[in-house]
């Protein structure tokens, strides 16, 4: 699935990620507990997409990657954090994660609303703190960062995915949720890897709607999964979102109108791709892979 | 009990924030009911003391309160979502805030977390996009006050605060709770002030000194009010501490043990605050309003 550039990025660079972030919380003095249930979460799989983004953004400008490792970690705290708090009771209600037990299953629920704080709250500390970037450079992330994770992304689009919760919602009105629940923060990855590459606006403002086509792309891909994934690999229960009677890009449209959907956002990723002067062959790749993993 | 300086400068500054605040989640592009779940904390009253340290040490500088508005606002929104995450069921499960249903009795569970979430990411957002400020400022303020809210701070306080629950602690353990869970914030109120003053490193240090006596010294008058307060004017029943089985300064200590610790704090806290160079009539005031106050 995987061709043989991507997968050394990513064999590589991926251990980096994995190995830094819980050492990053190990380090820090507090409360053990607090520490485990933050460290959990961190180190419960997943593909880290969102920091692969930023260091495939900065190969991509030939820049070095040390400068990148700290603003890729902080991004992977904000979007871990919003996994924990998205699957407390009151929210989704969910028992697993990536196959294991969510964060309140195991630390209790309270711990799991902390770790969530802590974790949204320990990410600006990280940049703010990161040692290698100049204080305009760490300034412009936080801004766009707090923007992307906040009440104007992915928090908003977490309530309007509540309140869409049993409605028949429309095409347009499914991609609003995603574009911010899923695809301010990917957009986010690929603009702070610009941003660290220290690229032109114009430069920037492409390889952003490539990543929001990628974002909304990757929530169709999901979707598709759930109806005909494999339920070992995906890590939850095939069909459940059906069962929850959420509103999904296969229900509106077909799983081959969904299909469909997702061949269009890849392409039209790949469009603003090329109008950067961007080496693409990482991020492109990256796209291919969102289109056809199987997880 | 507020004499006639401070009485005058907390009318027309508490305005100030107290009008801000909602407007600037007002003008704000998200769902209306986040917004709303928002903003209803941030108007359910308070007494808004640390945006209050922060504009009395700017004015004890003689430095224009404009350049800390934003930053005022800021705080008061971490502040505000830390009191929203505090009630919800899984925490303190709390009826009543200030004499008003809690954020997740108006607004249910999910969008009271969400409302939190939101709260926290803007103050981020709102300090990294202040015009007034220059960046290395806004990155002091964004480092500090990120360690002051997050796991080395407010959020682990909070932990040690549940894990002490049901256990009589020490005086030095409760002590530390309270100086993580209440201290680090209204310190970093202060400090901030400081900051968005220009001064030296030594007179911030003292002065975040004064206010983490400060803090303690609120925290012992909080506990002392719930034995013997006023119930109508504290807003929550009083012997709610003693009837969740808290650990307070009054059962650790006798109530007159904890007013003499109160003492001992806010005379501690004014030999830090007279070390420096601050016009200091405003914060010595303040320090007397947080022992003598009747909520």
């Amino acid at each position: 699935m995987i061709n043989g550039t991507l997968k050394h990025f990513f064999d590589e660079e991926k251990k980096q990620i994995d190995n830094r972030l819980p050492h990053i919380i190990e380090n820090l003095n507090i409360p053990v507990q607090l520490r485990d249930a933050m460290i959990y979460s961190l180190k419960a799989g997943g593909k880290r997409i969102r920091p692969m983004l930023l260091l495939a953004t900065l190969r991509g400008y030939n820049k070095p990657l040390s400068h990148g490792y700290d603003v890729a970690c902080a991004i992977e705290m904000i979007h871990t954090y919003s996994l924990i708090h998205d699957d407390l009771p009151a929210m989704d209600n969910d028992d697993l994660r990536r196959g294991k037990p969510t964060n309140h299953k195991v630390f209790g629920e309270a711990m799991a609303i902390l770790a969530g704080d802590g974790l949204l709250t320990y990410s600006f500390q990280l940049i703010s703190s990161s040692m290698l970037l100049p204080d305009n450079v760490k300034l412009l992330l936080i801004q766009k960062m707090s923007q992307a994770a906040g009440p104007e992304g992915m928090v908003g689009g977490q309530v309007l995915d509540m309140q869409g919760e049993g409605i028949t919602l429309s095409v347009d009105q499914l991609q609003k949720i995603h574009h911010h629940k899923t695809g301010d923060l990917l957009a986010v990855s690929v603009e702070s890897g610009a941003i660290l590459a220290g690229v032109s606006e114009n430069e920037r403002i492409s390889l952003t709607s490539f990543a929001k086509h990628l974002g909304i792309a990757f929530q169709i891909k999901d979707d598709i999964l759930d109806v005909e994934g494999d339920e070992s690999s995906i890590g939850k229960p095939i069909g459940s979102d059906e069962e929850n009677d959420k509103n999904t890009y296969p229900k509106l449209l077909g799983l081959d109108g969904a299909k469909q959907k997702l061949a269009f956002h890849i392409s039209e990723a790949k469009k603003y791709l090329y109008e950067t002067s961007i080496e693409h062959t990482l991020l492109e790749e990256m796209a291919d892979y969102i289109a056809m993993r199987s997880k």
